[in-house]
């Protein structure tokens, strides 16, 4: 495949390097200093966004959720025909895809891959490896297009989950966006408690707060281009908390949510057994089997070249 | 020195082996197969708790919290000089060693080490290596008592951090109870995301639900024992993030929460260089120089036989 990758950062680097060792692949960035290391490290970078996109099978967006609009709008000029994305909230960019007329080629992405660093020096081909990558189902996204992209992202070691930007972004709420807030109002609470709390500080309080260490204003949009899921997820923990709070007062106990919160994390770390299932790119059901795939914790592992879909999904 | 140890799980047993190197230790527990483990590792195990006891210069209290009060009604009965413990939580061990009779000759401590595993088998002298020890110094704490828990201490590899069990307990709410029930509530969070969220989850919710897989009767003990405090420290954080929930709820921004968050883990992560300073033992102003050596985020190092005690603190 001929693949274009806008935006050379953290993960935009990491996908460029990996792709780059099994196919054809033109990356560009906004910033000239970017460019100059992505080629030093081998890339192939072109003029501008059109030049990296004219002529490719796929063009992936792994630009700031800021320039994703001006970037689908240049790339709906190109005869690129899938375009897919990496940003973590999947809402937003399937809004930006209408306005920019690339609805009908284009389908939602997100690997679940990071670190806390970021640019192009820290991308990795390695920071994929074995990662899930969400690409959304939506009613009315091309299924071409998206097993094109599904044989793209799985071809990086990866596991394609598929669902639709709506539940990708409830998940996302619980997963990362309130682990944040969690991890900054902990740090704040530890502080709030001068050096002596400082000085006691240690195993609980280094894990619970380490995601607080990212830079605030990616915390901040991660949290605020989420805020309608991440506001209902947040109700309920404050609700939990604040339950759990007036049971101490009173002289009760905090065993219940204690018990759940273990059993949830044990469930988490001990997942059960993967069964594998095949599904057909041609089927009529296909576009309802991928939701109903997604939902049950499965993924999509490898795509054969007749566009046969093997699968994993949870035993039960 | 001759030093006891009365309860032989974790912490205790951790505590019996590194003291064994370089004492005589004496150590009793309550569990019949406990006492088999320690023998066959060498240690010197006694008949009961005043056995352990008699004649010895520290006992050591590390059973679980609720027989600490029947251990300090045993120890009111022998010779033993120096009464000190372990417990997560300072106010209810300050309490039972009034009921008991010994507060004359009690110090209550807590080193800040630990991990998920439970019981001598899992124990190994090398968790105490460098660990911050609470050793709480109160009104009328007999400082003799507390320099000489502090040489032991000390003699651990420890860093003794002096405070009141007041100001321990309301650190301990901050940097582990609440931690504790975040990870938990983060935990339920996730789970209430079903198979898909649980899927998608990667590092920020396995760190943040960590200390969830605790043993949930030990993370309710925690919390429940110091429920006054952990009950206050809970409505300011509960209070952050339902403020946070309105902002994303009203299209506002969550970037002082994060800008804050950040910071503190920052200066958590990177704290300031120690300055050595001496104290000494026999001062008239002893007490309250070990009380603002805590408050600042210090701790003793070392005490020499004279009683001169080798401490440092944060730098300004």
């Amino acid at each position: 495949m001929r693949v274009a990758v806008v935006g050379l950062g953290l993960v935009g680097g990491s996908v460029a390097r990996r792709l780059a060792r099994t196919h054809d692949v033109a990356g560009w960035d906004a910033d000239a200093a970017t460019r100059e290391l992505a080629a030093a490290a081998g890339l192939t970078v072109a003029r501008d966004v059109e030049d990296a996109a004219d002529g490719a099978d796929v063009a992936v967006v792994a630009t700031p959720p800021a320039a994703v609009p001006a970037v689908l709008t240049a790339l709906s000029t190109t005869d690129c025909p899938v375009l897919t994305d990496v940003g973590s909230v999947k809402g937003p960019v399937l809004a930006a895809a209408g306005v920019a007329g690339v609805a009908a080629r284009f389908v939602g992405g997100h690997p679940m891959a990071g670190t806390e660093r970021t640019g192009f020096a820290a991308a990795d081909p390695a920071l994929l490896d074995g990662a899930a990558w969400v690409l959304c189902v939506e009613r009315d996204t091309d299924l071409s297009a998206w097993v094109r992209a599904a044989e793209l992202v799985t071809g990086t070691g990866c596991h394609v989950v598929p669902c639709s930007a709506r539940a990708h972004d409830e998940a996302q709420a619980r997963i990362s966006g309130l682990p944040h807030l969690l991890a900054c109002a902990l740090a704040v609470a530890g502080a709030d408690g001068g050096p002596l709390a400082r000085r006691l500080a240690a195993g609980s309080f280094r894990d619970g707060t380490r995601v607080a260490g990212s830079r605030p204003e990616l915390i901040a949009a991660l949290c605020e281009e989420n805020s309608s899921a991440l506001a209902r997820v947040l109700d309920g923990t404050v609700a939990q908390l604040a339950e759990a709070g007036g049971a101490l007062r009173a002289g009760g106990s905090v065993r219940a949510l204690a018990t759940a919160g273990h059993a949830a994390r044990r469930a988490w770390s001990e997942p059960a057994p993967m069964v594998a299932e095949m599904l057909a790119a041609g089927s009529g059901g296909l576009r309802a089997d991928l939701l109903d795939l997604g939902v049950a914790g499965g993924s999509v592992h490898a795509v054969e070249p007749d566009g046969t879909l093997h699968c994993r999904r949870p035993g039960r």
